[in-house]
């Protein structure tokens, strides 16, 4: 079937577009190797705080990232729940390309039964 | 480091811009099983034609697909490189983590090592 339903997941939606930004991605390789305040993971990328809590914030609301404040200092966490999901997905393309080439290896190989080349 | 270069790929920025949208990832998950008409690929998404149109054009611009006319026929189909640039970023991600693990551990090692030393 083509359409289908996990093509429609609202998670997927806001996965994707949250990675469709270069200092997001880079966010969240950061937080790949442990938790970080936003003042560290703001640090290299020489944005206004105000610029860079949007993207925190995009982060946030997509499920990839979590954060929680205290005191002061509100320290980021990778999700990896909904980044393992768009991965899936990557997953099941693989999947059809694969199984395609292989349908296509057995038509031949059935084509040329059929005319006793093999 | 942190800012791998990856991360700035204006390729990324347009193939999950592209991904971002449950029509668009039919689409490609369509084309996975085979080539197909824009007619053939608009059928199931109840969707005028300009609409569609504009789906298609952002697929196209994102490396995802090619498109060629032939007579009055424009057939599409998908181009697996900035898929795979994609997938791999998420393989990255993940060996990422992995590593991350193995570091910890790594790390209460040596400093135990250290300690013993001193």
């Amino acid at each position: 079937m083509v359409c289908h339903m996990e093509n429609y997941s609202p998670v997927l939606n806001d996965v994707f577009h949250a990675l469709a930004d270069p200092t997001r991605r880079s966010v969240i390789a950061r937080l790949g190797s442990g938790s970080a305040s936003i003042k560290e993971l703001a640090e290299p990328f020489g944005l206004g705080l105000p610029s860079f809590l949007k993207h925190i914030k995009v982060l946030e609301s997509s499920g990839l990232i979590a954060s929680e404040k205290v005191g002061r200092v509100r320290t980021c966490k990778l999700r990896r729940g909904n980044l393992t999901a768009a991965e899936k997905w990557f997953n099941e393309q693989r999947t059809a390309w694969e199984s395609r080439y292989e349908n296509l290896d057995n038509l031949l190989t059935t084509l040329k039964g059929e005319k006793g080349e093999s």
